[in-house]
């Protein structure tokens, strides 16, 4: 068939890449670094853009669209932020082509046509954003501004994954502007539930939520919370981050606003993005050697219906019935693929959405129809059983819920063993090497731990456990006081 | 208030910026060209964004993304298409910004950082997606394809204006790929039929169907399709084109397929797009002096519900019935705003919701509460009822349905009005300068006389449309015969 993988157990590295390729989600692209997201792995993300979408308007938030462009004296205007992205930007130049003189029927760039001041394409919208922000506020009226954008952006990455690492990758990028600290904090803490609640309900992958160390921050924020999912391998997964900006952002683009106490204050803001890395978790958290695994929440398909046929007649009576079941679970809001291909056999057909991880299969051939019949298989455990055609619409919907519950237990409880609490570094090692995941540990609070430890074993404090208990005990690697345990582990 | 606009006839390109800006459709942004779509207009463009998306879905199209950038040597394979757009790319030379030793706290290009070969952003996607279509075609089984993409494109626009030009748009394309030359036409045909469908029915915006001449055809196409729209200055406005590409994509990226028969043979290409100028289309085809005038289906609120109160208890008295109102539409999928708030005087507020074009006010004071009734007035044509409070959650809908019609049938009395049929060259100039709108004359055929006409009145043959009819005729620029009427039009 073409379509096989290799198993998780033999490559890791290797089974994701195929998947990713032969479900048909995505591709290299010529251009280096950049994807292809494929119609069916596109049609994923749409759901997942759906769904975030309806969270973030829920909680009051709206949609724009900011320019891909930043000029070089904005992006540089706040310090850290522009520190922590210059190494990775794309940089626009010259606006023009003209024929090449010298090579018939090619073109170069038009020395002519060089821009005065260079243009940034935006690794992230703070600046652009914050430099609109300071138009639209004057006073403590005009705030909270509440506002997300759905986009492109571009870093330049030297070691580029399908999904996971892509020098362009679409985003949201929510951004938000406070009267208050405290309002901006509290901002920045639902937004980490929403992802949480989104990661959790509709990816079926359990998170744990934390907060970034300093050296962890994203470039310019007080404050970077986080997601943080376990893979199969044992590798963690930062899914989601959202930043307490502070009034870095309003300092470095002079955004002020008059409070209702007549005083001129700086802004306080937020931001907040996940991006298509979450594909990548969504893939790794739950497929398996024979392909995708999706929650029922996010498959663009939920059931196929396979016929099993040797004849035109026996494709007809089937039809009819198959007809009736698809009507009955579109009246629902299921969506049902009928593959009635006559140029593949069962067992192709089977093999392939399995591969593309459609979470119930219906199979009907002629004995069904005598037997009023039909086979239904679950995606995530390969359970079969024969069913009553007539219960098959009620009984789909159950097996769905069942599915998505079903999916994100069975990631709970890996995600779960794979939380080890060590009390000595030759511990932490070990776990790492030997099993993997989230390695809980006492640690001392400084950055130069916190790289020795990164330095030697690849393993990055991941986030401090928003629900931490405090807890005397010694710093793993230096032996000094520590207050609290973080979560290591090697990570995506 | 500061958010009057000037009057149309007074100067009608002003009276377009000023609202788009005050309506909080758009504005400038610091970056040459690019406009920041502000959360109003944005939300506009989704609601076109997601009655356009069904209609692709409707007709068997699925959504992908392919990269931002496009490698010179690809960008310039098509030879008419890298022509077409190479006076217009914005191009990424380097990757990467560094410290600038002579200016503090400031950066600049690296200079080591130059890409061996340059990318241009995407001024349209033909080049990258061929470049792809090729490893997914090799048999007539892999046809057709049928895939969308929603994205931001660069063209390097000199001279811009909010929605209608600017140097970095919204869009979607499609791109399809087909076995025989028949069924690409036939999707370029439906997919304009989709675009006027989507005109009229949501815009509310009638559109001429029609196909481009040879020098206003789509640099690679062989054949563009357009629906050209009047606007209410005499200017006319492409609203939307569609593209049979032949086999010159095919050609120019070697896209090849096994046929039926065992024939190796090109593919046959369409492409087809609409961008955020529909916004600036759906501004100047209904709005007036007071402001916006949005068709009831793309409007992002249909009701604002305005209190009259002179006190805390009044309005409390009047909330509770606003809120049966208010729930009550919403019920039947109305988007409601209720406007309580007690900075603003009822005035005010009445002008807000007239410049951003809500199509349903409703007006509620103690005498209504009183009377048992409300007070209903329609954006379009200002007219006003009182209505008893009961009737209200029944009469609304239908209201809104008279609406969508009512604006639809005033634009198609003022497009069929401008209209001329003319027979002279000096007629032709005189309507142009006079009257505006399309003038329907003969043309011999000719690049020549077109480029003539365009010289000397700056109208352009908007199409030759779909519905012509055969008749004998002397071109009214050289006298040549000629066997049908044209489009002419000075045009956005």
């Amino acid at each position: 068939m073409g379509k096989e993988i290799p198993a998780r157990n033999e490559d890791y590295s290797l089974w994701y890449n195929e998947l990713v390729k032969k479900a048909d989600l995505a591709e290299h692209s010529e251009v280096r670094g950049c994807m292809v997201i494929k119609p069916y792995g596109y049609s994923i993300w749409e759901k997942m853009q759906q769904a975030l979408d309806k969270m973030f308007k829920d909680t009051g938030h709206s949609n724009a669209y900011f320019p891909l462009f930043v000029p070089k004296s904005l992006f540089e205007a706040e310090e850290k932020n522009a520190e922590g992205f210059a190494k990775e930007c794309a940089i626009v130049t010259h606006y023009r082509l003209k024929t090449d003189p010298e090579h018939k029927g090619k073109l170069m760039v038009d020395p002519e046509a060089k821009l005065e001041e260079e243009l940034v394409v935006r690794p992230t919208s703070e600046a652009i954003i914050w430099n609109t922000y300071k138009k639209w506020i004057q006073s403590y009226r005009d705030l909270p501004i509440l506002v997300n954008q759905w986009a492109n952006v571009v870093r330049w990455e030297m070691r580029t994954r399908l999904f996971l690492r892509t020098a362009e990758f679409l985003w949201q990028e929510g951004h938000t502007a406070h009267a208050t600290a405290d309002e901006a904090v509290r901002e920045t803490v639902q937004m980490l539930d929403v992802y949480a609640e989104f990661a959790e309900s509709f990816m079926a992958m359990p998170v744990i939520k934390g907060r970034k160390t300093d050296s962890e921050r994203f470039p310019g924020a007080v404050d970077t919370y986080c997601i943080e999912a376990m893979m199969q391998d044992g590798k963690a997964l930062q899914a989601g981050t959202s930043h307490f900006l502070g009034q870095n952002f309003a300092k470095a683009f002079n955004v002020k606003f008059t409070s209702k106490e007549g005083k001129l204050e700086d802004v306080w803001g937020t931001s907040w993005g996940v991006s298509t890395r979450l594909m990548g978790a969504l893939i790794m958290a739950h497929s398996d050697d024979d392909g995708l695994v999706l929650p029922p929440k996010l498959a663009p398909i939920h059931v196929v219906i396979v016929p099993i046929f040797k004849s035109d007649e026996e494709l007809k009576k089937i039809t009819e019935k198959v007809d009736q079941i698809s009507a009955a679970l579109r009246k629902q809001g299921y969506a049902v693929k009928f593959d009635n291909r006559d140029t593949h056999k069962p067992g192709f057909k089977f093999a392939e959405w399995e591969l593309k991880g459609v979470p119930v299969r219906l199979a009907i051939g002629p004995r069904d129809l005598e037997n009023g019949t039909v086979e239904v298989a679950r995606r995530d455990t390969k359970e079969k059983q024969v069913m009553k055609l007539d219960e098959v619409s009620a009984a789909v919907p159950r097996l769905l819920d069942d599915i998505q519950q079903s999916i994100y237990q069975r990631a709970l409880g890996y995600r779960n063993e794979h939380i080890t609490k060590v009390e000595t570094y030759d511990e932490l090692k070990k776990v790492l090497d030997e099993k993997g995941g989230f390695v809980s540990a006492h640690w001392d609070g400084t950055p130069e731990t916190e790289a020795a430890i990164k330095e030697e074993t690849k393993a990055t404090i991941r986030c401090i456990p928003l629900d931490v208990k405090e807890e005397a005990g010694k710093c793993v690697y230096s032996g000094k006081p520590s207050n609290k345990r973080v979560l290591f582990a090697r990570a995506y």
